[in-house]
């Protein structure tokens, strides 16, 4: 994408009203635009980053076995009504009624209407399992939303919903759920960790929360730094093997691992000194089994090979990558702006010519653009008229995993600068070695 | 996919309500279910038709220079107060109050928002022209929901907004679109044909609909049959140079073509009667010029090469993908089901075992599927224990444009049946000729 065509509208001065770091790079990126409270546009760098999120989210799902559909955002408040949980939501549920004064609300979470698609149509164990999930957009009307996109009112959610004859089968499509969603956080460059949580109100006795590690996170984390060595499942995982699953979730449980809501300050002091961990955390997906919560009301039944009719266990299953994308950011810039991970940056590499105008410099750009673009790396090519100080500094800004510095006083000795982003570490190329280097 | 894994509801029965044969044969198929008047979800089948038509409609706005951002679903109110619209919208606008009794809305479209988003960071002529667009859930309030998601509340628009100068640089930006439409529709297995529109609340005093013939459709259209026969614009279209793009844009309305709204009885009865086409059709796209409606109350100014401000010139253009899903089964069905293009088929072939548990057929559907999936083939695998009637019903039902029939008594002679969907047309070949000719 050549910049002078793209839409990339970087801010000079910091908002006042960002209060955390992932909100102003955000904004000053020009990644996002704020169009209420709490409720935001992505801007198409942000939607580049969202959509590679979503891309990486989806395929560690169809992975692990799970089909996707699409639910609508707008639901029937009836819905609700069927599970008790219209009136207990409170005042976060957004609810709206129709020209015809119909109550209908603005999805904040899809387990009735999850249920309700299952009623109609499955009736037999011989159809589970099952786990359905979509990736849309939720409501929820926070009474002082803040932080950007990592606390809005309408953000994007990634749900699942399991769907099981009991609760033994219930807990592998658990653990099947647990180990994507390892897989998944460590794909985006991250290093999370499960700990055990408290169910909420979406209710069940089984939950975990995944947890990054960021000084700015919300949450006051403890664990044993033994939790941060294990290795994360590889892309050969057998999902169809319960044994292999569940010993994997126990050897991701047993280290201590703990939220404040859930911490055990005896426990903790029992782990040698130099493997306590006492930080900061922000919660980037939870995972919840709750068994008969919705199917018993809602009459979600099967029957078993006895023949008998039951209400079918369900778990359900959340990661949201609006959010993610701003903790990506808590984890992972510095003073200059975002370094992104090389999976979710918008671009791979930025393109910098440092002297537009001098044919040399255009023409060995051009070379560089259209021979990364016909290896299918996403470029952005800084061909504004603009000083060298300008674009290196909307380079790092927007965090492109490399630069590619392309001035006349290099070109003159056949090289161009290739620059790490994350180290800003830099090296002297030729032109070929750099195509070589960035599209391997 | 296996369908054994899969969630691919199909209904026995015709339901009811569905007045026409898209709504029924969606409803049939499991693409589909209603959730509310009007409001639907789309079942996994259903999720990946709708993919692969927003996946062209994307391509082709890429193509033309437009750009992709993602605008929230809801907006305040306060925005459509600015350009006056909020009162005079009407009921269609699902109006709404949040937790603090703040007039909001789920937008119906997005100019206000769009031009917001433009005058915040747009100055000058230097950062024109511009094209954004995204592809998000629009809800339109009809007071009578039908025809499934031909006509429901909760749609998906993908809606493009241009901003120019000056008329006659609008005027480009709107040949773009219009030449980018005619090549979206075709890459759909659609013959699209562009009729001068009435603008309605949009605005403005150019606007064309993009109407395909089919029996069914809404509308009552007129045109010379020579508009069928003009030739579409490559891929190789130069979207930079305006007297081309005005030359075919030109070609294309040159010949009678109108809705019944915009109908001139005179001017179609000049046309040799063997031309004369009077047909049904239904609308599948709309674009508009309609220059400062929005931007000269919202003021968003441009400065000029004089250094004059100005407001900006701006078009809107839409094109509904969810209704396309329809729209494309109302062009393409038989008696026995949908008959998909192959660019927009949930998979493009239906591989059908017809005797499950016969290690002679289990092996060669094996490996069927698993050489065409190497190949990058969508394949639905029914691996059901079922009568082939009943695999015969639903792939013919579903409507992948493929079928590959494997059952003992061809492969005694080496051979699998091969189905072409749209012509019933059948042919014995190998396994290795099969996977040959589904992967070309």
């Amino acid at each position: 994408m050549r910049l002078s065509r793209y839409f990339l509208p970087i801010l000079r001065e910091t908002p006042k009203e960002a209060e955390i770091v992932s909100h102003r790079l955000m904004l000053r990126a020009g990644l996002i635009r704020q169009e209420a409270a709490g409720i935001y546009a992505w801007l198409p760098a942000g939607l580049r980053v969202l959509n590679k999120i979503n891309a990486i989210v989806r395929e560690e799902q169809n992975r692990s076995g799970a089909i996707e559909l699409l639910m609508p955002t707008i639901q029937s408040a009836d819905l609700w009504r069927e599970s008790g949980r219209y009136e207990a939501y409170g005042k976060e549920m957004l609810r709206i009624k129709d020209r015809h004064e119909r109550d209908m609300l603005f999805g904040p979470t899809n387990e009735e209407m999850i249920t309700e698609i299952f009623r109609a149509y499955v009736r037999s164990y011989k159809d589970l399992p099952l786990n359905l999930y979509h990736i849309q957009w939720k409501f929820r009307d926070e009474v002082r939303p803040r932080f950007g996109v990592m606390r809005s009112r309408e953000f994007l959610m990634k749900d699942a919903y399991s769907f099981d004859l009991d609760k033994d089968a219930a807990r592998h499509s658990y653990n099947k759920m647990f180990v994507a969603y390892l897989r998944t956080f460590q794909r985006l460059g991250l290093t999370s960790i499960p700990m055990r949580a408290d169910t909420g109100p979406i209710g069940g006795d089984l939950s975990h929360e995944f947890i990054i590690l960021a000084s700015t996170g919300e949450s006051e984390v403890y664990c044993d730094r033994s939790v941060l060595d294990l290795p994360v499942p590889g892309a050969d995982t057998n999902f169809d093997d319960p044994a292999a699953l569940q010993s994997i979730v126990e050897a991701w449980t047993t280290p201590y691992a703990a939220t404040s809501e859930m911490h055990d300050a005896a426990a903790f002091e029992a782990i040698p000194g130099e493997r306590k961990v006492s930080a900061r955390g922000i919660e980037v997906g939870h995972i919840f089994y709750f068994g008969t919560k919705y199917s018993a009301p809602m009459k979600a039944m099967v029957s078993g090979p006895d023949g008998v009719e039951r209400p079918v266990h369900m778990g359900s299953y959340g990661i949201g990558p609006s959010r993610l994308a701003a903790a990506l950011i808590e984890a992972s810039h510095d003073e200059a702006g975002i370094i992104w991970p090389d999976a979710v940056a918008p671009f791979r590499v930025a393109l910098l010519n440092l002297k537009v105008g001098d044919s040399g410099t255009d023409a060995a750009c051009e070379t560089i653009y259209r021979a990364l673009g016909a290896r299918g790396v996403d470029v952005l090519y800084d061909d504004r008229e603009e000083r060298p100080g300008a674009k290196f500094a909307t380079a790092d800004l927007v965090g492109m995993p490399w630069q590619v510095l392309v001035g006349p006083k290099g070109l003159a000795e056949g090289k161009v600068e290739l620059k790490r982003r994350a180290t800003g570490e830099r090296t002297l190329v030729t032109v070929e070695d750099a195509v070589a280097l960035l599209s391997a």
